[in-house]
């Protein structure tokens, strides 16, 4: 019943969820499990809780196959602390620069925030494209004395992504994966930390997923002025319970990551489903292309999020009432790019893109 | 139906909350409202999210009564985070030191970060008497020039609160209003910033609401390497929108206000109700004093948090066991000071503080 009311959600994040996991969320939000109480009214404390965090990190290292050497952290303050987290954490006392690769808008947020606090600079930025593709392999040449690389996998405004995790000779990466992780499998071979926040594919707003390599908290020296809730460390070697964490948030992701594991079968499943789903509407872009201007060049086409322009600004209020009438929301470009973006996360299903595409299809013949 | 098997929680923090509640969050976590998606999937920057943001910090403004000049906001990070905020934003660039009324664990991890950030001190510490009491009035002499006095209105660990907002001569004063915040009227003369992380009386973990006076962040010159998320600036000049807020924690943090409002009639009647139910357990105390040990003298007796020991340590087990088995949980003192500790914030129901002290009384009996 409430399934028949609900609409199709492009929103960019906050996003749609599994109806599933909604569904577990309210079966038990006043008793969960047989805790005799609601999960939001259980102490971090508590063993039962313990479990569920630990459950969710068991999920995400089978999920994602993360190596060993990795520490699994469930933070508050998303992807915008962790542009501060990182480089002062990461760079702040080491020699080197931090150096970003900058391909869209949360990149140029990343590398402001560092440039603000450490030594950072850009050594590659699409801006003069309008970020519109991604640097070729030979374009981006790290320092070998550098703290890091920055990338974005996923722009989620400009709608470009890696399609591959990049690999710019002997640099280490740290990847902002907050709109795509968990859409596809992650190889982590070149990845000292990859952050996300969880509002897109992994659980609601106020919880932030961290994984970080070992070496890079453990014996590292910081500034000793370092705010005690922006160390690293100090959530590593507490397993997050250095502080409360978003208990709620955490049980959410937990519950995502079953539902990947049990219901989709895996990363490598769920990629080849986000494929398709995209493939969807890219075909409508490329069989109407005086129609719908698509944002990026096809070889960094975003599996998440697909943005185009109308061929004619002043249509877009129709498409996008039209959509509203047929129940397809959150289609409105962020604000500072404008047009269309259809956001297809990991929960937004086949039947919801295919409704679209069929709409965009209609909306081209309605328009002459 | 679910009602009969929830347990009496006396946690400290994530807590009970009110049924009522419970069931509102239930009962719209697939469609809330009209929206046709839940509170979960929607974008923070949809105006039906937004007006429950400002309806949330409209309520909070008619309970507290709040002065015109006070701004509202919803952050992240726990009271952890604020210990770093109020240093290095009230005190960092000003010449005066930070001075710090430590009157148990929180106050003492409060001035420990703050004297990492910037000059401050204790000018009262309460440790020598294992905080079990309160300043005299006269024993807190603040510096004519301090950049502000922190103080933590309800000790969760201890269980001693100030049962009037402090008068400290001219001082300016921030609150930690943590585990104490919305059971009371609070009067709001001297105070320049209240915090409180909501897991106790306001909401879920993972949303902590920030009260800050307008003049103590517009125009106000901070650290230009302060990292942007830990700038009150940041989030009071863009409404808490500046990034990504806690959408869900906003929504109950309103559900529960709705619920004072609605449902209690206000602090003034909470703090009535707490007053009684505080009182229960107190009597039991006063009834076995040479069986039931209360912590705080009597005059600092906190409402919220009920500490105490047994005259035999080696019953505690036995005490905590019987308890369980009447359905009284979360009886467990902090690990840090052991013994009983009894948790009594808004939601806990007066019938449950009953059973408590009907099971203190029986247990006497029992051991006769």
């Amino acid at each position: 019943m409430s399934q028949a009311k609900r609409v199709i959600n492009f929103s960019a994040g906050p996003a749609t969820l599994p109806l599933p996991v909604l569904e577990q969320i309210q079966s038990e939000m006043i008793v969960t499990s047989d805790w005799g109480m609601s999960i939001l009214e259980m102490s971090h404390r508590d063993p039962r809780f313990v479990a569920v965090l630990q459950e969710a990190k068991s999920r995400l290292r089978r999920l994602l196959a993360l190596p060993e050497d990795f520490d699994i952290l469930f933070l508050q303050g998303g992807s915008r602390l962790q542009f501060s987290m990182v480089p002062l954490n990461l760079a702040g006392t080491s020699g080197g620069p931090a150096e970003y690769v900058v391909s869209g808008s949360w990149g140029r947020h990343a590398l402001t925030e560092a440039a603000r606090l450490v030594d950072a600079r850009a050594i590659w930025d699409g801006r003069s494209t309008n970020f519109d593709r991604l640097p070729a392999e030979e374009a981006v040449a790290p320092a070998p004395e550098a703290a890091y690389v920055h990338f974005t996998s996923n722009e989620t405004i400009q709608g470009v992504q890696f399609r591959e995790m990049p690999s710019w000779g002997e640099a280490r990466l740290v990847c902002d994966a907050s709109s795509d992780f968990l859409s596809r499998p992650i190889d982590f071979d070149r990845i000292d930390l990859l952050y996300a926040c969880a509002q897109k594919n992994a659980g609601p707003a106020g919880v932030t997923v961290v994984l970080i390599r070992r070496e890079r908290w453990e014996g590292v020296s910081l500034d000793e002025r370092l705010p005690s809730y922006l160390s690293y460390a100090h959530h590593a070697s507490s397993d997050s319970l250095w502080n409360t964490p978003p208990t709620f948030g955490i049980y959410v992701v937990n519950l995502i990551c079953r539902w990947l594991e049990e219901e989709i079968g895996g990363l490598a499943a769920m990629a080849r489903r986000n494929a398709e789903k995209a493939a969807l509407l890219y075909e409508v872009l490329d069989a109407f292309p005086d129609r719908y201007i698509g944002h990026a060049v096809p070889s960094a086409r975003s599996h998440m999020n697909v943005t185009f322009r109308l061929w004619d600004e002043e249509r877009e209020a129709a498409f996008l009432s039209g959509a509203a009438e047929r129940g397809l929301v959150g289609l409105k470009g962020h604000r500072s790019v404008g047009g269309i973006r259809a956001s297809i996360y990991n929960a937004m299903s086949m039947a919801g893109v295919e409704s679209l595409a069929a709409w965009m299809r209609t909306f081209v013949g309605e328009s002459g």
